[in-house]
C-alpha cells in the first residue's frame, strides 16, 4: 500500500530489532526520549529495555537510567521502566501511576521544571551529558532527516546533544502528518540568542524534518503502534458551570474592548474542564480564533474543523481513540491548520509574552491570596508537576486557573486558608474560576482578591470556615498586608491527614 | 552658567508653582508618578500634594490618591504622602518606613507585582484610566520631548496612557545625561506586538527622550534638589564571603566551561552583599563584562572606571552621596558606558532570557527545597516588595538567590523548613549563597536540594534543628517527594513570633 517509511538507505541498513536497540543502552546513562502527553514516544525501545533491566536485577545487577523526555509517556514508556526499578531519575514530568507511586515513596527522583526550561538547562550543561537519544518519528527522508510524530517535544535538543541515537519509525503513524511540523533552528546559547521571529500563532519559521547527524544513529526500529488513548468523559455539570463563567467573563472582556472580538491566543491545559470552555466558546459565537498552546485535545480538533479556530500551534496531541480516527481521516484538512513545534517554542516566555496569551490550566488548590499550588497534594506527594503552566501563566494576557471547588466527594476544599505548596505565586494569578464563580484578582491588593475568592469561588459548605479563618487572620496576624495565622494556616490540610475531610 | 533646561516656549509658559501644579489631581485619582530606587522621582509636587490632602483632612474632607510609580521614591514622596494619609492604594514597589508600616497596619492597601508587568497591566486596563502623570526630567528640548532624569521607569507609559500631565524640570540633575537613555517605541498592545530587537547589553534601539503630547501638560515646575542618599556601609565580612563563595562558583563555571570568561550579563539587586560581589568580581580578574540590570549602584560606577564592565544597562540609580557626584563630574565618561532604558525593557523576560542574564538578588528566606520568601516577614508583614527578582529569577541563565544565614542578632534562620510566603519556587531558583557557603541546585529533586542546602547554607547553631526536622520529614511525610510535616513546617516562624527566637 504505502511506501517503506524509512527513505534513507543509510539508515534502512541499520534496522535492528528492539532488543538489539536496547542493547545499546548501558546502566547509569541518561537517556533522552521522545513524547509528550502520550503522543509520539518510543512503543518498542522501553519495552526492550525495561525487560533488559529486569533481567540485570534478576541477575543480581544495577541497572537504572536518568531518563528525560518531552512531558508525560505512557504504560509502555514510564511504567514499564518504573515497574522494572529501571529509572533512577526522572524529568521534566510524568503523570504515570506506578512512577508517581514510586517518586512519592522516595524511591525515584523526579525534577519537576518548567517545559520551557528543559531544552536550555540541558544544552547548558546543568544535567550532564546526554548519552542516549530514543525518538520516534513518522519517518526518514532520502536524506536522513527524521519525519517528527505526534509530539515534538525536546527531540531536535535531545537529536543534537545524544552521544548516540536510536530511531523508532512507527508506520501506525498518519503519513500525511509529514508537512505539519516547524523545528526552528534559530535558538542558540547565549551571547549569541537572536530574537525569534514568530509574530503569530500562524507563522512557520522553520523545516519541516528534525535534523540528525547520520554518524550517530546506531540503530533504527520499525513499530506499528498507537499513541495512548486519552477518553474524555462527557462533559458535566460542574464543568460546564466553570467553563460558562469564564466565556462570560471573556465576552465582558470583548465588550469592554480589553480584548480583540476573536481573543487573543488561547492555551488550554489538558482535561474535561479545559475541554468544556473550548466547546462552550464554540457555541458562544467566538470566531477566527487561534491557538498557541502545548497540546491538543479532542475540543480543539472540533473547533478547527467547525472553522471557529483558524490554526492551531502544539507540540503534541492528547486525543481519545475517535478524535484520533478523525485526525487521521482528514490529515490533510489538519495539516493546513495545526502547526507543531519543539516546546522550546510552543512554551518559550517571548513568545508567550508577544502574542498576549489566554493562559488556561487546571489546579489542585488555590488560597485567599491567589497563591496556585499545582503539584502536591497536601505539600508533599506529587501529583503530575508544572509542566507549561507556569511557562504560560507568567506570560500571558491573562492567567487564568480552573478547578471544582471541591474534591475527593467534598472532603478537599480547593480554596483554602494558605496552600501547602506554591508553583504559581500572586503575581502569576489573575483569574480563578469554580463552578460557583469567577474570582478577578487582576489589580486588588491581598485582602481584595481574599474577598474575591470568598464571595465568588469557595464552596458554601466551607465558606464560613473559610471567612472565619479570614475574619480572625485579618485582626490577628503579625501583618496585615497578607493576613495568616500560622499554626492555623496548613491546618485544613494536617487536618485531611487526620480525620480525612477538611472539615472543621 | 548653563542655559535654560526648558527650551520648549509652548511648555515654558506653563511654569507654575508646585502648590498650583498639585492642585490639578483631585481627591481619588490614579496619579502615576516618575521614581526608580530613589532617583529621578519628583522633589516639588508630592511635597505640595501632601500639604493639600491634610489640610482638605483637617477640613474634614476625604482625599486620597492611587498612587503609582517605577519602584521606590523617597521621603518627600512616598513618606510624605503616606504621612498626610494620602495614599489609598500603591503600586508596584515600595521601601518607605511610613507607608510600610501603614500596609502593615492595614490602612494602606499595596499591590506587589513584577516590575515587568506593571506598563503592559495598565496598558491592557487592569488598573483603569491614569487620571495624572507626575513626572520628573532633567530637561526639555525645543520641540517639546522631554530629556529623562536619573531614571526611566514607566514613565513612557505615564506620558502616553495619563490624561493630564505635570512635570517636574529638576536643574540638580546634571545636564549631561542627555544621550544616555534609550527609549524604546516599539512595544504594543497584542495581537500587535513585534520582537524587541535587542540583541546585547550594548544595543540602542530607542530614542533619548521621551514623547509628550503637549496639550495634555498643565503644568510645568522648576525644582532643584538631589536625588535620595543611598550611603552603603563599608563591606563587612558576612558580605565578603558571601561573595567570594560566589565569585568562586562563577570561576569555577568558566573553567568548566559553562560560562564565557567575561561571564554573562549581570543583574544584581541593590544593597550591601551585591556590592561585595561586585567589588569581588573586578578584584578577581575579570574583566570585559556588561550588566543589563534594573539599578546602577556604586559598585557598577566603580566597575565601569576601572574597565572591568564595559557597558550597564539600567533604568535607574542608587548611588551614595561620594558616588553620585563621581556620577555628575565625569558624565561624559559614563554616558558612553551607560544605557538607561524603561522599566519594561531593562526587566523584559524575552530579553533577560535572550541575553542570559547572572541574576543576583537578596532574600528573606530560602527552604529546604529552595522556594524563596523575598517580600513576607512571618509571612503576612510586607518588607518591600518583589520588584524585579521574580522577571530575573525566572528568565536568567543562572538565577542566584544572596543572604546572611541569620538575622536579628541569630534569632532568625534564613534557611527554614517551609518558607512562611512564596515569591520565586523550587523551579526558578538555582543557586543559594550564604557565607557559610553555596547551594547549587541545578538538576537536582528535592530531596538532594534539601542535602545542599543542610550541608552548604545554613548556619551551624541552626543545623541540627533543620536537620532534625528533615529527617524525621523524610520518614514520616504523606508524601516523601518533598516531605513536610505540616504542623511543624511553619512552627520556626511561630515560635519567633511568640518567643523572639526560631531556635527551639
Amino acid at each position: 500500500m504505502s511506501t517503506d517509511r524509512i527513505r534513507s538507505s543509510l539508515l534502512r541498513d541499520r534496522v535492528v530489532s528492539a532488543e538489539a536497540a536496547a542493547a545499546f543502552i548501558q546502566p547509569g546513562e541518561t537517556v533522552a526520549m521522545s513524547g509528550f502527553t502520550g503522543s509520539g514516544y518510543p512503543k518498542a525501545v522501553p519495552l526492550a529495555l525495561a525487560r533488559r533491566i529486569e533481567d540485570a536485577h534478576v541477575a543480581g545487577q544495577a541497572f537504572r537510567i536518568r531518563l528525560m523526555t518531552g512531558a508525560s509517556t505512557a504504560p509502555e514508556l514510564d511504567g514499564a521502566l518504573a515497574k522494572a526499578d529501571g529509572i533512577a531519575l526522572r524529568m521534566p514530568f510524568q503523570t504515570d501511576p506506578d512512577a508517581r507511586q514510586r517518586i512519592n515513596a522516595g524511591t525515584l527522583d523526579y525534577i519537576d521544571i518548567h517545559l520551557s526550561h528543559v531544552a536550555q538547562h540541558v544544552w547548558f550543561g546543568f544535567y550532564g551529558d546526554i548519552d542516549t537519544a530514543v525518538v520516534e518519528v513518522a519517518g526518514i527522508r532520502e536524506d536522513g532527516s527524521l519525519i517528527p510524530s505526534t509530539s515534538i517535544g525536546n527531540n531536535k535538543t535531545w537529536l543534537d546533544l545524544a552521544k548516540k541515537v536510536i530511531i523508532e519509525v512507527n508506520d501506525w503513524q498518519p503519513e500525511g502528518i509529514d508537512g505539519m511540523h516547524d523545528v526552528y533552528y534559530g535558538t542558540a546559547l547565549p551571547p549569541h540568542r537572536k530574537p525569534i521571529p514568530l509574530l503569530h500563532a500562524d507563522d512557520r519559521i522553520g523545516e519541516t524534518s528534525l535534523r540528525v547527524d547520520s554518524d550517530k544513529v546506531v540503530a533504527v526500529v520499525r513499530t506499528h503502534g498507537p499513541d495512548r488513548n486519552s477518553p474524555f468523559a462527557p462533559v458535566d455539570d460542574t464543568s460546564k458551570r466553570i467553563a460558562a463563567h469564564l466565556i462570560e467573563f471573556l465576552q465582558h472582556e470583548v465588550k469592554k474592548g480589553r480584548l480583540p472580538a476573536n481573543l487573543l491566543p488561547l492555551q488550554s491545559g489538558v482535561g474535561n474542564i479545559p475541554n468544556a470552555v473550548l466547546a462552550g466558546l464554540s457555541e458562544s459565537g467566538f470566531r477566527d480564533m487561534a491557538a498557541f498552546t502545548e497540546v491538543i485535545q479532542d475540543g480543539m480538533l472540533d473547533m478547527l474543523r467547525d472553522g471557529v479556530l483558524r490554526v492551531a500551534s502544539c507540540t503534541g496531541f492528547a486525543l481519545s481513540p475517535a478524535a484520533n480516527e478523525e485526525f487521521k481521516r482528514n490529515i490533510d484538512f489538519y495539516r493546513e491548520r495545526i502547526i507543531m513545534r519543539t516546546q522550546e517554542i510552543s512554551n518559550h516566555p517571548e513568545l508567550v509574552r508577544r502574542l498576549g496569551c489566554i493562559a488556561m490550566n487546571g489546579m489542585i488548590e488555590a488560597d485567599l491570596y491567589g497563591n496556585v499550588n499545582s503539584t502536591h497534594v497536601m505539600g508533599s506527594k506529587i501529583m503530575n508537576g508544572i509542566g507549561g503552566s507556569g511557562d504560560f501563566a507568567r506570560n500571558s494576557f491573562l492567567s487564568i486557573f480552573l478547578s471544582p471547588s471541591t474534591a475527593k466527594n467534598g472532603s478537599i476544599s480547593a480554596l483554602v486558608p494558605m496552600v501547602s505548596h506554591v508553583d504559581h505565586t500572586e503575581h502569576d494569578v489573575s483569574i480563578i474560576v469554580t463552578e460557583h464563580g469567577l474570582a478577578d484578582l487582576r489589580g486588588l491588593p491581598p485582602r481584595h482578591r481574599a474577598r474575591q475568592i470568598l464571595d465568588r469561588c469557595v464552596d458554601p459548605s466551607y465558606r464560613a470556615q473559610l471567612e472565619d479563618y479570614f475574619e480572625r487572620a485579618s485582626r490577628a496576624s503579625f501583618g496585615k498586608h497578607t493576613p495568616h495565622l500560622l499554626p492555623e494556616a496548613l491546618s485544613w490540610h494536617q487536618r485531611w491527614l487526620d480525620t480525612g475531610s477538611m472539615r472543621a
